[in-house]
């Protein structure tokens, strides 16, 4: 059984970049947490000094946690200089690289939603329902960072996860239609978008490719063995808030019933150690038989976020060709909601304490 | 060289559902048209006698043509009991195909955007630069009916038909992201589309899955053998007003090199009589160098919408897997300008005159 | 002090009109409420036998509750037929009308939103927090009705009330900006509302001209006079979900400050009996200071859809020329919450019990 | 009669600030224009020397113009040395400034869009129709700036022109509806404006009280002395890509019958001479019947985008509250297209020429 720790003894925690889309609902979703106390917000050195709740518009439906609003923004050399016990970064992929270097050397742990560290070998690229065992790259560092993978990548694994075992992968073809908070803000100018499907997102394909690969290998030697996926995509911007819909094709090696593979993603939970983690959705997958589901406005926020929705699924009658359509928040279980719960596996695997 | 009638000895058309989405494309394309002059107008029995700029909201982009307002909403009956040279159908599916019947008994010559009798074997499935002799289906029969395809079909056909003969097809896989105005109207409610994509469109994939079929297929016994393709299709509704959006994955059964689908897809001009219709289009592919596109807002009106629009074109090492994205105006090549050019290639090869 | 009945003894209720935009809302509002029980639902006689949870597109952003989904629909003349102590109203205007009076006749309590008995004699139009006494119109009658305005009317009444005493009003101009869902659905077109403004939406400038006069009334003779408010409305239609968003000018009597008036809004409270209500909120006026609120998708669900935000309060040097943008839900405090919270002031008055 | 230049004798011109929202349009009506002829454009200098093709997406909905694709971009020295008979600028207000100051002090003729110089003494606040002699404010003078006002300015000037005289304006007051483009590109991010509308545009209200009363005035020892209009305004963003609309209130000095005023406003022109150059349109104020317009989609390309439309005209009892909806392009009439009318009206008052 995980140690709770009281609320006055709640681990603190920092977010940086934390006045951008993501590093909102890392903010938001810290608010209440029982184990990490958020103590730190940074984002650029211009604002620090100003607090939190002057520093940048809200974006998120829900209200601003009042507790974080009144948190001052510190520069991000007083967040390294601090005693945090993670810090969680929501910093510009680029500019994320250099600064969480130099935290891990400082002997911080990081978990990051930047892309920069994402494929190093020491660096785990974690679902915790998938590849729990990844954290073990970091066990015995006195810094180090856990990546988060990008946000349509994260949803797919979900929704291939059931199926590696069982049916065997051959190919996978994924058309993504994402929702504008993945680009951030200001992110997609509005007349791009008004009447309109943008129909190319720079170096997204790449990420949906290569990702996945590393979040299903193995570990062998200090670093991860791909685990080849065969995974071709193609993504676009779609005129939605939040909510990442993705058609998906797969080839499976072994047939597969319409039923099994309903049954496969229903009752797919991670390990329960994992499943009973703090912000773990109580069922990853939601199934639904609806045609019409799952639709991004309706589905998004399933499980408050952190489950992805799977629909439409149609098998051919050699049950090795099957279609569905998948969906999953971007910014929730995509991005912040990922890296607490990365933060959380850690926490329960006793690799997160007082410093 | 085709007869190119004057002005005051145009053949008199008719166009029936004519205060439609498609409808209205029908009458503004038909507005100053070399060939065929509009004189009769009929949508549902209780608008007839209506001025026709009175019986329905303009829903184009362009001003309703004055000439065509300034006409009366005939009955059906009256149509049916007119002289007019070609009837050009815009009824909603179900309701359609028994009036097109009776037309056709009646010796009249239809061009049917309508589904109900696009599968019937003495009707050819029409795409003129691509199968221009399933028109011989209907000669020499005193009444007839020549279908185009559904939108999104008509469109896939188009960017499929230059790799057939050099590549081979071995699969097809579609996800199309289609506009609104495919919906007819007043077709997708407001609240269903903000901020959101529908991801189930009822009938819509078994169309693209079996229509290309018959397309692509060969005259033998009266009838059209169908060519297999192979096509798997998810398809779903933007919150874009016009333009289908396709993502395309094909595995062809002989490599390919990006440069040389490129110069397929650019050559691609169907038979120089077919080249030479009014309606057709200078080009009927364009393909995009430039990442970004196609995107609906810039592209659906290439060559007055009768062009399609392809870009993003990857090929994997092997050359066989290839990916590219696909956009049409679904209301002008995938409904009204299609049937105008079917009914141009009609009258070119002697099918249509003075009845 | 008004009496809570225990869970158990809850009053059973019931919903007509159940299926559409606001009967949803009615539904979900009652799903947890203290003093009421939703034992019915009903559409239309078509639907009637069905689950609730199978009869209708859910549209709401918060999940339907499981209860109400395990409903059957009843017929409307179950609902006449049965024991409930109150029957809240959604159906359409216009069919509204001659059920709400045969209800009534049969000696039910109606709460109603459609138009059609609004400006009747002995019909209150209700905003407790401004015309309580209203009430007393229907005391002692053994079935009767009670209305609430149009959703406009409203949020207007509410954002202009806190000025009438104190101010005076000479002149009201309102410009609205309103939100889809006050359409119903399926409502608005969405190719027509793409890109788009509606700026006409027919008799919704009447009503927001002659309801307020009789809200702000006063009781004479068993009818209530109506209090010349001089208002002019100008209503159009925007391309947002949820939320009506008003441009006001108000020419007062008497010159005012703009720190004299955000104290009038904030303070404002409605009596103490009202304010206490479960459905009242804490502060039905939320003003702003910054400039760029309100807006709808931060502001209309202020206090769970209840409270009316107010802010670019700007006044003329003469202080008699003021204008301020005003915003409401127009589903919940302009049409279920507003019916709930009178049958809440109906309850706690003692005109509501077991039947 | 203007002396109309033949083709080669084209008076050279240069847009600068020309690969923005309105810099675009400028190059898409100088075109073809009879008179002038773009020679030169000019953007941000780290873009000079890049082809204009090159050098920015093009956002307008026709394609862009193959001979202005084919310009070098210039440097605003460049332009500054040029013999260029006019220079149109688009720059961003605050950047036009001092640069548009030197222009005119190295003999440049300047018609601008920026908000600079508009207010100031010697700068006419040109809309031809209307105050035509304005321009006497330049003549002479070497080197000299025209303005055009703020976009919705100049659509609401020219709504107001045809009351003033017959009617007198005693109070306007105006809520706008504005489209995406007047923000510029990027402008408005798309996650602030889905779903959404925004209340507040800065600076936006004051230019709309005060630019029309200069436009207004007459001309008295070399500067305008303004005509008080009382103009109260309250300015929105909508979710639309192109024209403003307006709702409006005026407060009549004599009353008016709407007979009348769809009379006044329908054969409103501006001086013969105006109404003859080549960009002023032949009915510059479009009157609707139809009480659903206008409406943005539909009426902002009237006269291709030159014209306003009026409509929803409503009159009370006494004759002297009249309110209406007016609607216009904001980047054509209220931008580029009415400072190449300015222009054209220079050109035929003789205050242009090879230089």
């Amino acid at each position: 059984m995980t140690p709770t720790p009281l609320g006055r003894d709640r681990l603190p925690v920092a977010v940086v970049g934390a006045t951008g889309m993501v590093g909102q609902r890392f903010v938001e979703r810290l608010a209440d947490h029982p184990w990490f106390q958020l103590t730190h917000v940074a984002a650029s050195e211009v604002k620090a000094g100003t607090l939190y709740r002057d520093a940048a518009t809200w974006l998120l439906p829900n209200a601003r946690p009042d507790a974080a609003g009144s948190l001052r923004l510190s520069t991000l050399d007083e967040v390294a200089a601090s005693r945090v016990a993670a810090v969680f970064s929501a910093l510009p992929s680029g500019t994320a690289g250099a600064y969480e270097t130099r935290l891990a050397a400082a002997g911080h742990r990081v978990f990051t939603n930047a892309r920069d560290h994402r494929m190093d070998d020491g660096v785990p690229l974690l679902v915790p329902e998938i590849n729990p065992g990844h954290l073990e790259l970091v066990r015995g560092k006195p810094g180090w960072i856990v990546a988060n993978g990008n946000c349509s990548a994260i949803i797919l694994e979900l929704g291939l996860a059931p199926l590696v075992e069982p049916f065997g992968l051959e190919a996978v073809h994924v058309t993504t239609m994402q929702g504008l908070s993945g680009a951030g803000y200001p992110g997609v100018a509005s007349l791009d978008i008004v009447d309109n499907i943008l129909t190319y997102i720079p170096g997204e394909e790449e990420k949906l490719q290569t990702e996945p690969e590393k979040t299903f290998g193995t570990l062998a030697g200090g670093r991860v063995v791909p685990f080849a996926l065969g995974i071709q995509a193609t993504c676009t911007r779609a005129n939605v808030r939040e909510g990442h819909t993705q058609s998906v094709h797969v080839r499976l090696r072994r047939p597969a019933t319409g039923a099994a593979l309903r049954k496969a993603w229903s009752q797919f939970r991670g390990p329960p150690d994992v499943h009973r983690l703090p912000s773990a959705p109580r069922q990853p997958i939601h199934v639904h038989d609806d045609p019409a589901r799952p639709q991004p406005r309706l589905d998004r926020d399933a499980e408050n976020g952190m489950a992805v929705s799977v629909g439409r699924v149609r098998v051919d009658p050699t049950g090795r060709d099957v279609r569905f359509v998948l969906l999953g928040s971007n910014t929730v279980r995509g991005a912040a909601g990922q890296s607490i719960l990365n933060a959380e596996h850690a926490y329960a695997s006793g690799l997160l304490g007082p410093r």
